[in-house]
């Protein structure tokens, strides 16, 4: 790149933008159907369900402990896939780029994205790039989405129509570490922590529980909202409600620490790395066993299951003794957590 | 909605979030794969090859004469699939959204891109909300990511390899009309023009030319860095260069005026709802008269042709007879265009 910072021109359409795309993003995303550079991307699909998902990441800041912009935006689609059932394929990637930019800040982020879509085992195979005036964004905002084929027998998994009461609510491991990971990076706030985001890409947790497929009957990841939002969900108007022992939930230390400093409640941080099953009684501890083996599932726990009583409501238990109800998150914690 | 604004809770994935999502992206693209409102949208698909593309849109002003940002971030990624012989088939839909925007602001750009998928016979499926803090992005920016499959005969299209010396070159009608309607919009000017953008789904058009598909040998949209970055993209580095006639491309006359008031280029001007085709000699009549019996291309014309000389240049052949060399745009025309 001639220019070390970004310049509207990059944005152009020109040849500008041609310098941008072949020497970051092409160099670090390669791979023969990207290389093509039409309009789309064209690749051979098989006849099945498609899943088809799109997020945007605006974080703020773009790096923070144990992850950065990027690898949360292929993260997070690789997870909105994988908890819908399918293998995640293919991703597109757009970026939103501030004027002034620095160009050696945008390489690291794609770097980080191109290390972690290997690690997902997907590719990046189309994209687009915008430049706009100085001020007119916050550095850097990325969308991504993404195309995955549902796994047989994964079909109905979303419609959530498997879940029963006696059914167990799993989760892979402690839940607000990428909240608070964030804030502490907040410049503003001057916060000393250890704590590291969980991001993480899911989609190799997930798959090793094929083999339990059929008692697997609803997944989500818990991000914006937190866990807390993904419980209330699961039964809002639904025929069962949702019982949760606060006990049981993982919670580090730090992010304890630091829920209770500034006033937030860790049901309701974000996460980037934790799935949310339900599953059939039977199957609870073969499935958490295998959860354990795995590295991003070391701290799985049952928390809750799913009740015939008050149909509609989430429960907590908390840890003396009484109950709440859980309800979705009703206004904001934490703006541009992702 | 309560709220006459977006709030910094409409991004948070709790329940003001839940009601944006219901009461203005439902209610308007509302259909039964996005009603399932799963994490990925989830529907069958055939075996074939896929096309896959995506565009952020960050246009300014939202609004403009003839469309505004909601229209074109369908029209544009509908025109990025079809020109890739794709059937466009469905779209995601991601908005970053500056807190403190209108909501019905919001509904009227939400409203038009319901309008313009239903013309363009696409479904949204799936989409993400975020809200950014005031001041750091500018009102509302959208991207849009399209799934499409490739019609048969279609495949290897945007590899230019059926591209040869004697092809004609065609375009459906006038260039400069969507840059210089956006520039008429943004106040500092203070133009009066009865300047329209030209921006439209072009898949209508361009099903009407499958009879003729083999000799359809590439095709591109000319958007950003408009119809002279397209034609020297479609010669760089390839053994065949382009001629063209100046007086052949069809410009309207108040795009003219506004282009030479302002010092610009109209070959650089962007469109959005201009495709350039690469036909064979043989066939090209036949399809300049399909194109011009439908509304999107009645000024279609032949503009110039493929040539054996002068290998990865297009030559420009001026109205007073000389020759210029067509290269890509060099810097940024005007910023924001799209």
């Amino acid at each position: 790149m001639k220019s070390k910072t970004i310049l509207l021109g990059h944005g152009s359409g020109g040849r500008l933008s041609h310098e941008l795309i072949t020497s970051i993003f092409v160099r670090h995303f390669g791979n023969p159907i990207l290389n093509q550079q039409g309009d789309a991307a064209v690749f051979a699909i098989e006849q099945g369900a498609l899943a088809f998902t799109t997020d945007s990441y605006v974080v703020d800041p773009i790096f923070f402990p144990g992850a950065d912009i990027g690898k949360l935006a292929v993260a997070g689609t690789v997870n909105d896939l994988s908890v819908s059932g399918a293998q995640p394929l293919y991703l597109s990637a757009g970026f939103i780029i501030e004027e002034g930019l620095e160009v050696a800040l945008l390489e690291k982020v794609v770097e980080s994205m191109a290390t972690e879509a290997k690690k997902a085992g997907i590719y990046i195979v189309t994209g687009d790039t915008k430049v706009v005036d100085r001020g007119k964004c916050d550095k850097l905002f990325i969308n991504t989405a993404g195309v995955g084929m549902v796994k047989p027998g994964y079909e109905q998994l979303q419609s959530g129509k498997f879940i029963q009461p006696g059914d167990k609510i799993i989760i892979n491991g402690a839940i607000g570490d990428h909240g608070m990971a964030v804030m502490s990076a907040r410049n503003q706030l001057n916060i000393q922590s250890q704590l590291q985001s969980d991001c993480a890409s899911l989609n190799g947790l997930i798959n090793e529980l094929d083999q339990h497929r059929e008692h697997i009957h609803f997944m989500r990841d818990a991000t914006r909202g937190g866990l807390g939002t993904v419980l209330a969900e699961l039964c809002d108007k639904r025929p069962f409600g949702v019982n949760i022992e606060e006990e049981a939930i993982p919670v580090h230390e730090g992010v304890r620490g630091m829920c209770e400093l500034l006033g937030f409640d860790p049901l309701y941080v974000a996460n980037e790395g934790k799935v949310v099953l339900v599953v059939g009684a039977a199957a609870t501890d073969q499935i958490v066993d295998i959860m354990r083996m795995h590295p991003l599932g070391k701290e799985a726990f049952v928390i809750g299951e799913i009740s015939q009583d008050h149909p509609g409501k989430c429960w907590l238990q908390t840890a003396i003794g009484g109950n709440r109800i859980v309800d979705m998150l009703a206004g904001e914690q934490l703006p541009r957590i992702c």
